[in-house]
Order: C-alpha cells, then structure tokens, then sequence
C-alpha cells in the first residue's frame, strides 16, 4: 500500500520576512535535495490560504512513497540524511512530521 | 483551482480507548454528515502510521472542493454547520482546519 511522507510547517518567528524565507529555502534548497532521494514517487506542495483553527500551518508537503519497504529505505539513504540536515537547518522547531496510509472506504 | 479542507487531528486525551472512540465517532457521526456538504468533491482519510516529530496527529482527512467558491458555498451550508457541531462535540480542542491550494511545481 503507497504511503505518504507529511511535513507540516508552522509559521515561523519573524514576520512575513521570515516566512518568504522559508519558501524560497523550501523551495530553492530542500525540494532538489528531496528529489534525489531514492524511491521517493512524487511531491506535492501546498500552501495554506486560508485558516479556520489550530495550528498555524503555512506550509504542506506530500511525499509519496510505493510502500512501507520504500519509505524504510528512503529513510537511512545518504541523499534524506542531507535532506533533513537542511531541514533542521531552514524550519528549526516548526515542523511536524508523519507518515499516513490511506484508510480505505 | 482545486482546493483542499485539511483536517488534522491530534491524539486525544484519554489514552487507545478514546483514540478508539474518536475514530469510530469519526467514521460513524462525521463522516456520513460531511457527505452531505455540498460541493464536497471527495473525501481521503488517512491514519498516522509513524511519527518523526512534531505534533502528535492520528488521523488526517482531505476534503476536494472544485474551487474556493464551492468551498466558501460548502462553509455556510446548513449541513456543515451540523458537521461542524458534530466536529466539537467529538474532537473538543484537539482539530487543526485550513485550507490548502496545490503550489505549481
């Protein structure tokens, strides 16, 4: 069964500023870090435009995985370890990260 | 554009027989309303199989609109004003809501 990656970033300290910063590390260093990463399906990246309750989510990304044994891999591959240094280093403390599988119908 | 109700919901307190009793309520109570809710495209519920860090979520639910003027249609509709009620009465405190547009890769 395919599983799904799901990073979830709050807002981060320091205004709008610092929220284009995010984006723009997001997307410019840690999306083709991510795409290197073996067995990794496809990403997909939301953005959050509008806010009912809860956390103060601004970011949301997707990352497919064929199953469980893919994910594994992926996961002590050289390419995610130097994936998630850059994370650390871009959402230090605002982010959450899981794994889900679809509950069927 | 497509846009996506996100709803995330944290471990309740109350230990694996209150996660029970949120999952069953959600299956049973929420889910048959928010299929009233008109406009609602499709729905995918996924359960948190693994936790790296970050908030403590168990369940995650995807809700499709055609676009925002379905949502916001959907949002003052009498039948999710009762999914709403439903929604605090069984995950008081525990729902992150937002809504989401794909970012274009």
């Amino acid at each position: 069964m395919a599983v799904t990656m799901l990073a979830l970033y709050k807002r981060p300290e320091g205004g709008d500023q610092a929220l284009d910063e995010l984006r723009r590390r997001y997307r410019d260093e840690h999306l083709p870090l991510m795409a290197q990463v073996p067995g990794l399906r496809q990403t997909v990246v939301e953005q959050v435009v509008q806010h009912f309750y809860g956390e103060d989510i601004v970011l949301v990304a997707r990352m497919l995985f064929d199953d469980r044994a893919a994910l594994d891999a992926a996961m002590t591959s050289d390419e995610m370890r130097a994936a998630g240094r850059n994370l650390r280093e871009i959402a230090p403390g605002i982010i959450t990260l899981i794994v889900t599988e679809e509950v069927p119908s």
